[in-house]
């Protein structure tokens, strides 16, 4: 699998703010009941409907920031498409921390795990063929780290992460730099030279402007497939490290006669903004 | 509307957190384009699909942390339902601060909008009942003030925010408490006076002994019609100051014939965990 | 004892920018005479005057902030009486750690005792009585759930912890809504619904204006005793759920009689806004 | 008046972050009762017993942080002694912020009043004298520039006011050091060299020492009134440049006799460890 | 000018910090002399020594965040080449806030325009090739947004601004993962796709093998001229739009025959490692 | 060796910000090549030029922040000079700790001992004399605990760490003051008596004036080296325990003719604002 967590050092910060939001001043039902790693309990894990698991190597986090000699034990792989009823995870640890970790703790494994099946089925459809599926800034507020680990858990490979990481000249910016040639070149002495520039086009003619001065990446936005096929042959006619993304309206219905005509990328927001969670349940063991 | 959002004092530090995910270390695109300040645009906000509308005053923020001149006009009413195509915002403002600030703004907008929408056909369904819908604490984590938020503005009624401002007895720590009579008397004297203890009960069995022992809240988790007939009989005749809630899987289809056994609340998670969001762009004027 | 910390998780933050306000940029004194570490010591507290002990784990937690090998035993129990000259705690460790923290963690403490004492003078006047001592939102800014942990070590119950975990409609408010039945005709719609509404009644007809219209909490301000048992009549009479509250100038002289008027609960700031600190110290063992 | 708070850059987050543990997710009385900015009041703070009033400009910041628009115009000069009953601040802005905020900014006035006061008795007793109070390091955690700002204001000078801008030698440093010769010679080099260092010393004996090795401060710690004036008399004639404190138990009694021994400061934690709150109430304007 | 500063958002949280740095728990010789705003000043800025000046937006804003209004007038540009003796800004406002921000202010400028004017002399030793100078990541801890814009005002382009937005395989990546080949294949399909892969090669064989995988840029890792000559045809054959770096010991002595050799950029850490500070300084206006 | 760094407990907020600002949203080359902890690897730090070493026990924290497990040996004394070559820490731990922390980690030390280095010249330089050596407030912002504890391993005595412990009265204080004694009399009752009151004088009348209104501590600041003699002599015979300081533009080739002049303290910003990074490389160990 593809997915990568950033560190800890960087995840910590979040999952203690998330904990925080939901204990607030303290868990009144269960540190009334027992004092803290007074009692130890065991739990499980089960997934209510079927569908990829994306998000336990944080939920083991989650607990452990509440107690760190809980044990989290992933009883499926990462990334791995599991069915209704089967266990996932067994914890064992203080009962209290299980019992007050247990929301955040699953509410970021449902929505991640969500995330990651949605994408898995867009990613199956062309899984024969050389397109890659990516994803898009359309993320909830707070979790793009997490939410676009979990497209990679799907099978998706990311796009850029957030402003800073990629130059997408959209039609606002084309309009107001007076064209394609203009935004380029102010941009590009601006920026980080790794960095790369993508251009949105929505015409052939676009596609030609943006090719003749130096986009990285062109991307075909909502064009017929007719289209879209005249603008992949233009492109790699002149230069074959030119990379072609595809986008705009991607439905499971018609991504694949998209990813026919030979795009390296499809992007699509659904798998994130289309996609419900994934039911999953912690059962305590008698 | 009832809907109510949390001052600015507390709403701030999650926007600046947000805007600086997407930012990064600058927006590299506008930012090379436009020195900050120095042009000024205009743009509306159109919607793509049918819904209600929730979260336009956290947009205008967004944009005014940024730039505090920009104007943010919401066209049409907080929780109004708008037909596919109505413009619902003018902005007008610094263009850097209008394109940079876009994602966030909309991202939440959309977010908000769908789970209202979603909530708002719950809500409709039974609206000539006196029952009340009610959201549960499976929200994205960090989002959760938010989130009920946009419930509200839906047309529900909150449940309680976090694990400190009520107390809910599900069975592990009736279990573990040994019953629901133990659960009770050792949680009251332990807890903020002011708070109320709401019991999960299975079985009319249960249902009698959180009525002798004092809760003030009792939720019927899964029965069948029948016996939530019986236990709503049971209740009102004890004392008619105790609430009830209905709860579990309840869906679209049968969240009336629960409603009409004369539940106070059904509470639901389905607006935040399976809705999706409400399509927006943002177009510059001319 | 029904006092309840909240986790850690939630305490650090706290106890670090505690530490770090007295630290500064460096213990001068101690960190010229020691290396971190390099030499160990054994201290105990005493206390110095006689009182109630609160907050024995926190300061073990100051400590072991400093350097996680510090043992801290508590040798009496949280919540006990302890007579002056008596030794409360034991605390081997780094040296350095033992002087840079002490402070903090005395005046922590100091101030908890105090108020754990004063809390405790109250609640023995009325213990052979139903009537429930509850302290209020008079707290130092910032120590807030630590001095209302300090009032429950004391043998009180805790009032809400704040504007949002309880509705409390004082007489501006009334006045604004233009009357109680407006007022909260206002507010439960718009507050998650386990949450209660207390309404402050100066007169009997207060007390049925507030009963009529479904008040949760009804508290009784400042009344002459006779006018407190007329109301404690009138609502027991409707609705033996309905928690009655007095508030207004309890002093340890009129307590008594207060709480033989039969209300459910008194309320007083004093242990918090009156109390001073218990006399503590830490002597290096030689 | 010789008082100075900090700048606004250094006390607003402190003042967010109480206002946050007052608010948590949101005032729900006020805010269900009024939109935001949708009604005006007009308020003024009484007190209801005699005393100095301390941290006027910090209540207006509070409402300000809430409201910027609220005007908070202080009756009476901070500092000045105020009879019970007497009007000290009017308050007129948005209803919403004045609700919302009066607890925060009433919590803050009383603690600092009633420290203000407590020191102002102390301070009265030898204003003719050249003697000077001081206070210490029992500070409130979270709360020491404001208290020692409070300590200021009824008349004090502050003591040093954290462990890294000043050196205090204590018994402790003194035997793990091996005397206080070494102790002197060990800091001396590893600190700020404008810091100074202080001594605590309980016999003649140990003065001398101190004298010899160079302390700045040296502290007479509970001696006898006539060894006091033996060491004031042995330093004096060594350098008048060298700084002498007692310390001790002071109490309103004791604290004339040990001024007139001739030291320049007399240190007592007593205004802040054994004060009461100075009670305030805020009214609405009819 | 090509250099652009992050949105202020970004940048305050940093300011307010460094003044709190500073600042600590108050200006004691400011505030003592003058109450906060109660007395204006005027105050230029010059220049000590002859330098490129970098900076000037940023001191404003350090002065305003501790007076909104204060006035600061650039009369350079930022970027511009000064002579010694010359005035660069002019300052009006409360004169506390001016001398209190005086030396976090003048310390950043200086820092920055140190960068930038050492910068500056290594791109005008090549300002007539085609050849780019850029920077490394070998920035003060803390400020690297900040340095990266200071050698921006330079003449410098930014390389990657952290470790997650470009991707750099050096010799122990290449190493543990078996050669460039195989990092590659398991980077490419992990990371964002717009990222660029930089391979560090020290070899012209190790050229050929970045070629042959699909490399966007190649870094010649202190090569000798005749060899980085070779590797230069070597890329530029394959394809034009591989982009190539030269790293490694470069002076102002070695970068023009470094720069003759053809390639895309030259990096070096030395404009920020090696510099001192431009010395400025502050007079008040009398 | 003198120096002391302040408690991990306030240093991990700066290290743990630093690394967030390196690795961002994730070390994309290394986390792509090697899970986490998967690995283990050993390197070793190599000086490329000869220094003293400052700032090991901060590197080794740096890694350990990142997996706990690092083990990091140094391998020469804090403070020790080194020669070229010479192999100065060993690390051994998770190989993508090592990679991922390496930067921060080296940026710090070598920073560090290039200020240490450059402190340690000019220290040698007057070791044989009683005159002491210190530093400024010219740091770089959010850096100062650290470069001051680098000017202190090099050799030096700090001067004040910011604007709140120790009082500097300078030009510009003086004449809004009004003359010296004026400035005296209001700055001494408003400070924490233990400080110190340093003047800034460029006159001997302006010595003198100083002398008798109670300076603790006099600057000679830019004064020729007779008049300096001059106003060494007058201070001595006033008092001994006032302290001297001499100021301005002190290179290496003035400082020793300064320090026979007789004054206690020289201090320069030269160290920090002129002095380079030690160049210093980790390597892996085959």
């Amino acid at each position: 699998m593809n997915a990568i967590l950033p560190p800890f050092l960087i995840l910590d910060r979040l999952l203690q703010d998330w904990l925080a939001e939901d204990i607030g001043r303290g868990d009144r039902t269960t540190q009334s009941l027992f004092a803290t790693g007074s009692r130890t309990g065991e739990a499980h894990w089960i997934v209510k409907e079927s569908g990829v698991i994306a998000g336990l190597p944080i939920a083991a986090r989650v607990f452990q920031l509440l107690n760190p000699q809980v044990t989290f034990i992933a009883i499926v792989e990462e990334g791995q498409w599991c069915e209704k009823g089967q266990p996932i995870a067994q914890i064992i640890g203080a009962l209290d921390a299980l019992l007050t970790g247990e929301r955040v703790a699953l509410n970021l494994v449902m929505r991640l795990s969500g995330i990651a099946t949605a994408t898995h089925n867009y990613v199956e459809t062309i899984a024969d063929l050389p397109t890659q599926f990516v994803d898009t800034r359309k993320t909830t507020p707070g979790l793009r780290i997490l939410e676009k680990y979990a497209t990679q858990v799907g099978g998706a490979i990311n796009h850029r992460m957030g402003l800073d990481d990629g130059v997408m000249i959209k039609d606002n910016h084309i309009a107001a730099a007076g064209g394609i040639a203009n935004a380029i070149a102010q941009i590009r002495p601006r920026i980080p030279y790794p960095l790369t520039i993508e251009v949105e086009t929505e015409t052939l003619d676009q596609v030609a402007e943006a090719l003749q001065h130096g986009a990285d990446i062109i991307m075909l936005d909502n064009m017929p497939l007719d289209t879209m096929r005249q603008a992949v042959r233009m492109i790699r006619e002149t230069n074959d490290r030119i990379k072609i993304e595809a986008s705009g309206n991607i439905t499971l219905e018609t991504i694949r006669s998209v990813a026919e005509t030979g795009v390296d990328y499809i992007s699509s927001s659904a798998p994130i903004t289309r996609s419900t969670w994934l039911d999953l349940s912690m059962r305590m063991n008698a």
